[in-house]
C-alpha cells in the first residue's frame, strides 16, 4: 500500500469532492503545520492530545505529549491517528446552512515506535527544531547525553493518509443571492507578532525571526495546492 | 462528578505544573477556539477529525465532520474526546532541548448524542454560527426544514475536562544563559486578513467583520486566564 492510499478507514466519505489523496498535497499540509492532534485508544477509550511534529519522508516524528501514556502505547506499536488542520478562512454565506470554513487538513494513520537509536533521536530533534523555526537548530545548543535520554520522541510511519481541502467563496443557493447579507470569506491565518526577548538576552534578533514578524511564519513553507 | 473533575484518564501527567482543571479556564479556552479535534474509536482503531464546535453550558455542539462515521457512532452513545488547542507563541531557548511552544489546550471527554429535537437543533446551529462569527446569525437566513433535516449536529456533554497552559519565556539552564543565541518568544496567533466579498455581493461590510480585520478575530472572546 502506498503512503497515501486510503483504506475504508481513511477514505473521506462526507464532502468527498474535497478529498485529496495525492502524496504531494498531504506532505505540503504536514510541512506547513507544526501542531498535530494525536488520537489513540487507551483501554478502549479514545484520547486526543496535541503534539509537535516534523516529517522526514514517510516518517513523522512526534514530541511534546502532555500525556505520557501515548509514549508507552507507541512503544507497544499501538495504532495512532495524527490529524493536522490549517485554518484559512471563515466562509460567510447568506444562509446559516452554507456557513463553513476554508481549511486544509490531513488525517494520517499509522503505528508508533519509540525512537531509541541515538543518531535517529539526535536527527529527529534537529528536524523538529528546524521545522518549527527554520534555521534555528544552527543557533541552539544541541542536546547533552542527559537531555537526549530525557527526551521522548515517537516515530510514526505514514501508512495511510488523506487530505481534505475547502477553499473559495460561499456556495449559496441561487434563490438566496438577493438576500441583504454581506457574503464572502474572511481570511484567517497564523501571524507572528513582535518577538519578546527574554531577560537574559544580549543577542541581536536573527533574520529567520525578524523576517516573519507581521507575517504567517509558515508562509515560506506553503506550496499552495490547487483548490478543489 | 463535576464538569471538570479529572479522572485518571484525563488527569495531566506530564508537565503537571501546566495543568488546570478550573471550569472557568476550560470554558475560556473552549470559547476562544472554534475548531476542535474529535477522537473516537472506530472498530478498535483511533480516528481523529477536525470539527467546528460551540459551547452552551456543559454541552458542546459539534458540526462539520468530514467523516460521517462519527455521527453514527455518536448516535450509539460512543465515547468521544474533543481536544482544542490555541497556539500562542514559539519558545526559542538557547538549547534545542528547552524549545517549546506557548499554548492553551483543553481535553474534553464525554459521550455523544445526535441532536434530533427541532428546537435544540435550531438553537445549536444559531449558537454555532454566532460562535464562529459573533453577531452573524442575525444577518444570515435561518435554516429551512430541508436544511434542518440535512444538518447533522452532535451534542457532547462535558463529563471530564482538563486544560493545559504554557506561557512565558524559555526556561534555559543557568549554564546556558551566556550562549550566543537570541532567546525569547515569538508570539503567534490567528489574525484576520482583508475580507473577500463574493461575486454576487452588493452589501456593505458589517461592523462585526470590519472590526476584526488585522486582528485576532477571537481576541474579544479571550479572557486571559492567569499564566501557570
Amino acid at each position: 500500500m502506498s503512503a497515501t492510499s486510503p483504506s475504508e478507514r481513511t477514505r473521506v466519505r462526507r464532502h468527498s469532492e474535497r478529498a485529496r489523496y495525492d502524496e504531494e498535497i498531504v506532505h505540503a499540509i504536514l510541512d506547513e503545520g507544526f501542531v498535530g492532534h494525536l488520537a489513540f485508544v487507551d483501554d478502549g477509550h479514545p484520547l486526543c492530545v496535541p503534539m509537535l511534529y516534523a516529517r522526514k519522508g514517510a516518517t513523522l516524528y512526534l514530541h511534546g505529549s502532555p500525556h505520557s501514556r501515548v509514549l508507552g502505547l507507541a512503544g507497544e506499536g499501538a495504532r495512532l491517528c495524527l490529524t493536522v488542520t490549517l485554518i484559512d478562512g471563515l466562509v460567510l454565506a447568506r444562509s446559516a446552512f452554507h456557513h463553513s470554513i476554508n481549511y486544509r487538513s490531513v488525517v494520517i494513520v499509522g503505528a508508533g515506535r519509540p525512537v531509541t537509536d541515538r543518531e535517529e533521536k539526535l536527527e529527529s530533534m534537529r528536524i523538529l527544531v528546524d521545522h518549527i523555526v527554520p534555521g534555528r537548530s544552527a543557533d541552539a545548543r544541541g542536546p547533552s547525553d542527559g537531555e537526549l535520554k530525557a527526551t521522548e520522541m515517537v516515530a510514526m510511519t505514514i501508512e495511510e493518509a488523506s487530505a481534505k481541502i475547502r477553499t473559495g467563496p460561499p456556495m449559496d443557493s441561487k434563490g438566496d443571492l438577493e438576500l441583504p447579507a454581506w457574503a464572502g470569506v474572511l481570511p484567517v491565518g497564523l501571524v507572528a507578532g513582535q518577538p519578546i526577548a527574554d531577560e537574559y538576552n544580549s543577542q541581536p534578533l536573527p533574520d529567520y525571526i525578524s523576517s516573519v514578524v507581521g507575517r504567517d511564519p509558515r508562509a515560506a513553507l506553503r506550496s499552495d495546492p490547487e483548490p478543489a
